[in-house]
């Protein structure tokens, strides 16, 4: 298989080597000046909490991170700006060996797209010339930062709505910028959205499948009746038909007579213009009194002209009642005009979460499609992944803290995900993931392993595993692997398949219990001889 | 005066015309369709509630705004994509019309960027055809939305930091997506930050200030002091200095000699590196015990090799406790070996926010320079401004709301900044933004005007302004306007002089008093007219 030469382009140009903190450029140079640019490291990229107060974290923005490795170098455009921006005493040879770097001795394993990951086992391990791995830092965080939050939200959504509804992102126009929005709707799709709304991202993924219908300005537009202009209409079997007689025929036998006649011209316009993708905003003057009745007038005018209306939308009010009551009313009319309507789709929108979904599924409706944006690329919270360094020239590094939570794993690490046999023919489950030094043998089904828990000693597990999976593959080998970039419809079904497979204790959206992350016997010996001889003792006097 | 060119031009290029939900398109083939594709519409982009809960908002993003319009037209292959994307059922006619769109019949005012704003008064009036009106909607929004929450965001950390304390923007690794990173440097700079860590950005805005030393990395990367090769460092006369001797020297006298050997390697080989920019993180392995000690005994040295030392930075604990413990350290430095370290540089950093701020200017502190990243590049709250129908073909159009604060002002609006007198030879005080149908005389100092709450009747003022400030400039009319595009500077002076001149009530972290927003008295009777004619009566049986 090879690739189609622009998935090694980053999806943005910005993406390019400058898009660094300028510390990593000073380090660079200090490095350098003091020979020791090419010094041996390994970096990890991991996080150390699960966002959302969850306790699974769904990774992504691999495949972005590797057309940026493989976009990766100076110009001479970069080269002339960095001069500027370093400090005047920067020596005019380091700027020489920039243009010359590449990437060609740097070496990154990582998680495959879209698999579930956990606080501190590494999402990516970049090893290469010290400079150089540092040099990739920010630029891999931005990467794999919000997307992460974004594919996690959508997971959570997927999960709170359960696997038959349909999720639609509408969140560009509240997006963090052009490529937040974009990169929301494809995160939002691999976390398991059916859709978006937004063009540009459409544009750019052709995978990604997009949605919509009209706005209120569509309905606010439309004055009286007299505006819905109809000419050249046709019924499916190519004969004129008048869509506007029929509606208002309609709207007579519904004793709707006081509905808005200009949101009634709008609907008219609109299903004249889509006939086979009729689905009405119902809110923009009153739902129940003048939205609805206007949609089932055009919508059996359309039946009557051989087509099959598609539903509703609903932007405000309370969407539990309004669902109902709308459904209430398909179905009447179902019976009544004997009409297909008891599959039509009733579309919720209104600045929706995970807590408004989980509260409607208690209360009980009948929405079968949600519209979700501003909560899910604005997610209100951060992921914080960090980039830390663990090795250098062969020695583990590790960066104290006072709190545990934040204290990295040192070394070059392997990882794998143990499962136990499902019983009764059901799949494998996961249960733990366990960090290894890198020269330890992987383990085997069939064995016992001790798993550890990295600091607190008390908790240990034997674990004999029936699948053993390796949780990394190498991505880039001086230059990119082509397992880094799968199809978003193939990370896409591997996230709703790790949703349906994972103890769902682990996925509740309150609560959850955390899923174990582990270290072998060796690597917890390693940590702590690690962490007696590099953290000073405190004392107090 | 004319633009450089490269002002005409989005800054990130995937800002075209596809960047839309799709149902701008659908709306735009069925006025399109029926006939109505052409009618004169009026827009507005405007916000219900400002961020943060505080009463003011910086507006932001103009500039990009006024790039993308100059950029709006549809290729060839924007075309193509777009006949796959929408229904099968579109009239192919219709991509000749889109084809042939231009913005040379639209017109848009906006408020100046880098004004103050509030709830209801348009940030941007857009005119022109409808369908061209509304193919704007999404790409305004995206590139409004965020720009004015970090700026908005970086105003208030400004207020909370006080007018003499340096801000940097340290979020480009936890941004949301590549261009999230970029604009939050940009936006944060014009709400009053001093600088930024992101190179990218200083590249493509020439007037970002740029900041960075080094990070934990580089202290763990250096083993012990044999590491640290000083060959060829020279003191500021030109003469040979064994700066690590001297640094040793300097440790002894400190009576500090358990401190971390590799970390005051490093901080030599970076003093070496950058002699007149030695700013050293001092938090890797212990602040008090090793971090401040290993800064002091290399920042003698280098004073002895005639250089001038920066200062610190602080990544954790208690960065009060910590900051008066360095500054008298420092102190003590001065008065012991007669150097000039009573100015040294605390920056401190870490998760910071507003509220840390405001928390530690009351426990007290001798931080200089706070670096903010995480909570200023993702907010944690979406603005949520909204582009909404005001007028089609000369009537007003209203969206209605249960929620009185949802419903916006109709029709065709201008608006002015009252001022009073300052008194005292204080300039002159901003106190209410009043809204005016279009076709109104403006107010005039000097002359008593009434200025009404859009809904509550109680609330009226006469007031007579010293000043009256047009809020709009043309910012498009068929052609960008050259008063569009401010230079970073100017916008970012403009906002701090008004954080200085508004009433700091207005301006409060917390509990802030309501800056008054109000209609005419025309205005007031327009909108309560088109209320009762356009919103249903409810009816309880």
């Amino acid at each position: 298989m090879s690739f189609p030469a622009d998935d090694l382009v980053p999806t943005n140009p910005l993406a390019d080597p400058l898009l660094a903190d300028l510390y990593e450029f000073t380090m660079a140079y200090a490095w350098w000046r003091n020979g020791k640019a090419e010094r041996a490291a390994v970096a990890d990229l991991h996080f150390r909490r699960n966002p959302f107060g969850g306790e699974f974290t769904v990774f992504a923005g691999l495949a972005e991170a590797v057309r940026f490795l493989s976009g990766y170098r100076f110009s001479a455009a970069h080269i002339e700006r960095l001069r500027t921006l370093l400090p005047a005493a920067t020596d005019p040879r380091f700027f020489d060996w920039l243009g010359s770097c590449s990437l060609e001795q740097v070496r990154v394993r990582a998680l495959r797209e879209g698999r579930l990951s956990f606080p501190r086992v590494p999402l990516l391990i970049v090893e290469g010339p010290v400079a150089q791995v540092q040099l990739l830092e920010t630029a891999l965080l931005t990467l794999v930062n919000y997307p992460t939050l974004v594919a996690t939200a959508a997971a959570r959504l997927r999960l709170a709505a359960g696997p038959d509804r349909r999720l639609l992102e509408f969140g560009l126009r509240r997006a963090p910028g052009v490529d937040g929005g974009i990169s929301a709707s494809r995160y939002a799709y691999i976390g398991g959205f059916d859709a978006t709304s937004d063009v540009k991202a459409a544009d750019l993924f052709p995978a990604l499948p997009v949605a919509g219908t009209h706005a209120h300005a569509f309905v606010q537009s439309y004055l009286n009746l007299g505006e819905a202009d109809l000419a050249g209409f046709v019924a499916v079997d190519g004969h004129p038909f008048d869509l506007k007689e029929a509606a208002l025929s309609y709207r007579a036998q519904l004793d709707a007579l006081h509905t808005h006649d200009g949101e009634l011209a709008a609907f008219l316009a609109y299903a004249a213009a889509y006939p086979m993708a009729f689905l009405a905003l119902v809110d923009t003057y009153d739902t129940m009194k003048s939205g609805l009745p206007n949609f089932l007038a055009v919508a059996l005018a359309l039946c009557q002209a051989g087509y099959t209306p598609l539903g509703i939308r609903l932007d405000s009010g309370d969407l539990a009642y309004l669902s109902r009551q709308a459904r209430a009313a398909f179905e009447e009319a179902s019976a009544r005009f004997s009409v297909p309507f008891d599959h039509l789709s009733i579309v919720a929108s209104n600045d929706l979460d995970e807590a408004t979904l989980l509260a409607l599924n208690v209360q009980g409706h009948q929405i079968d499609t949600f519209g979700i944006g501003t909560r899910l690329v604005m997610p209100g919270e951060a992921l914080g992944a960090v980039y830390k360094l663990m090795e250098v020239d062969g020695h583990p590094r590790i960066k104290v803290s006072g709190d545990s939570a934040k204290i990295s794993i040192p070394g070059r690490k392997n990882a794998y995900r143990l499962y136990v046999s499902g019983g009764g023919g059901a799949p494998p489950t996961p249960v733990v993931d366990l960090m290894t030094l890198a020269d330890e043998e992987p383990p085997e089904p069939g064995r016992p392993v001790l798993c550890r828990h990295p600091f607190d000693e008390t908790k240990r597990v034997l674990v004999t595993p029936s699948v053993v999976e390796d949780l990394y593959d190498v991505v880039w080998d001086g230059a990119a692997q082509r397992e880094a970039i799968r199809p978003l419809e193939q990370v896409r079904a591997d996230v709703l398949e790790q949703l349906a497979h994972f103890r769902q204790d682990h996925l509740r959206a309150v609560n959850a219990t955390p899923y174990k992350v582990s270290v072998s016997a060796r690597l917890y010996d390693f940590v702590h001889e690690l962490l007696a001889s590099e953290v000073p003792i405190a004392e107090i006097r």
